[in-house]
């Protein structure tokens, strides 16, 4: 019950053991086809570019912004958690110009004040659901406003886990992990790249791994197949299945369980007397942040103590604070296959069995 | 029985059911460690920074060049295939000074033309086992001689399969895939970097997720572990458990093992009239090369015909040309856990059977 990775589906396990297949071998691409489409089907899209990246979600960041930033363009970051700032890292070494607009960690960013930090920036980049603090922030108000940017955002921890409508809001650019609310081992970065975006693919970009243009040779077209690296055959089986899974349940059932998972936790947490970081407009359901409770801490024990007792007695993770955050608050996923009440019960009666 | 992915071995598979762990979870982490251990045995290695790419082959190889590469510095390249031209092209877009060597496809280098293509290069790079056509490159050669350069080695196909030294060979920078000769899926790239290599890192190279200097305070880190990237769980235990075969059976066993089924590939195939493309001298045991015999192609079939027909009845994958070969000849490939004798006898009589 960390922030990521959760406990894959049964099913994902399983796919696992197929017999490995030659990455241009028909019966596979048929598959990785179909991986595609059903990527299209929880990123609720259209765009003809919609693939897993091969590596984790970090390579769908990087593939994200080297295919679409040159030298000097202007890139507009919300920074309000360790994700985005590393977008600004990752855009700066693309030699961006990088505006910052900063929120305080554990608030949303205000969608005006990224539109109103630069007149034509090249790319606006948010990051939908914070993993460092629990916070959503609002695409669409940035996606219905962008004008001549590109919108790029990171919906690592939120697809599969509350609505992601990339069509409707505008995101020109998504990429996404498989170890949060899919349900899958990490490994894969679902991207999705608008038909606006690929017109502004830069040709031949720092990246030759992750050069969208020639991936798209392979994993999108429409006759013979361009082999650009060997795709991570037994990863892509994996994704397969959890996306079937999540679309059998049917996505919105799933994003009512997560929902419902969140709730039942965080009013748990608060019934304890924890407190809870983000206001409650902008909390994700599937990772909850919530203070260190010193008061309650067994005697001579710290956070991290407490975090091995649980881990020790019960098998549960959570996860401590990243940055400024190290120490201060605990971070409690109810991701994917983990969102099940039986595990939110369990934890928050560990917890109580835990602290004083 | 193409060029890769071969069969991984059934305790690879097994190690994918292992439940998926966190990143930072000390249990996990020990097993991190003695992966990167058993990696520097079959690298034949005491390199402290020895770990696994989270990405295929080919992100080894931009890895390896990104973080020692720095604009208008000379990389010599020898290239006698896909994978040297390949190398060309990263290094190209770490805007390198890229001085090509190129011999005949089919062909092995000339350590003494790479040595002499430049007076002070920055690097040197050569392909180890070119896959595209079944030769193999001297390396130590190149060491011994290398001077202030570095020597950079793509190992995706050699390593495990035949001798591999980085040590006493002076290579530098070596990175090889998961899905040759070690028997696991396509998804990692293992790497090893010598201390010498990691004093010329540039700061801040133009990729994050490649980024070795963050990377090594995650996987090489004495103490504390520094969150970089999500590891990918399911694919390291993947990794460790073929490393484990590999060196339960003893690296030079596996070597033999390797050797011998080429050799009766390559002996069956010349009995019955087909010509082997290197020479024999750089033959790879793992990976053969053979021209297609048109005049004995069934009536009105062409190569792609006779491997689609081997797929179909015998469920047998042989690789088609790259390039200027496409067409022209046929890879195939007896690694990890295929190169068995039984599968090589099969698909040598399948031939035949195939074959006017």
């Amino acid at each position: 019950m960390g922030p990521g990775p959760s406990n894959p589906y049964p099913e994902v396990i399983e796919a696992f053991t197929r017999p490995v297949m030659g990455h241009l071998d028909g019966v596979f691409l048929e598959l990785l086809d179909e991986t595609c489409d059903r990527l299209r089907a929880v990123f609720r899209t259209d765009n003809a570019l919609t693939f897993p990246v091969s590596g984790t979600g970090s390579a769908g960041m990087e593939a994200a912004f080297v295919n679409v930033i040159s030298e000097g363009q202007t890139v507009v970051v919300g920074v309000n958690g360790v994700f985005g700032e590393r977008m600004c890292d990752v855009a700066a070494r693309c030699d961006a110009n990088v505006v910052r607009v900063d929120a305080d960690w554990g608030t949303p960013l205000d969608p005006q004040r990224i539109l109103d930090a630069h007149p034509a920036p090249a790319v606006i980049a948010v990051v939908h659901a914070e993993t460092s603090t629990g916070v959503r922030n609002d695409l669409a108000e940035l996606g219905s406003a962008k004008g001549d940017a590109l919108l790029l955002a990171d919906c690592v921890t939120s697809l599969g886990g509350i609505d992601v409508r990339l069509d409707d809001w505008g995101v020109d650019i998504a990429y996404s992990g498989t170890q949060k609310c899919l349900g899958v081992p990490p490994g894969l970065a679902p991207v999705s790249v608008s038909a606006r975006a690929m017109e502004r693919f830069r040709c031949r970009p720092q990246s030759w791994y992750f050069d969208m243009g020639m991936i798209a040779d392979y994993v999108a077209a429409r006759g013979a197949r361009a082999y650009h690296h060997t795709a991570p055959i037994s990863m892509i089986y994996a994704l397969h299945a959890g996306l079937g899974v999540v679309l059998d349940e049917g996505l919105e059932a799933a994003h009512r369980r997560h929902q419902h998972c969140g709730d039942l936790l965080q009013a748990g947490l608060e019934a304890r007397g924890l407190t809870l970081v983000p206001p409650a407009e902008a909390r994700l359901p599937q990772l909850t942040s919530v203070r260190v409770p010193e008061s309650r801490l067994p005697r001579g024990m710290g956070e991290a103590d407490v975090r091995r007792m649980l881990l020790d007695r019960y098998g549960i993770e959570i996860g401590g604070g990243l940055g400024p955050w190290a120490g201060q608050c605990w971070r409690i996923g109810s991701m994917g296959h983990t969102a099940r009440r039986r595990n939110v019960t369990l934890v928050l009666a560990a917890l109580d069995e835990v602290l004083d």
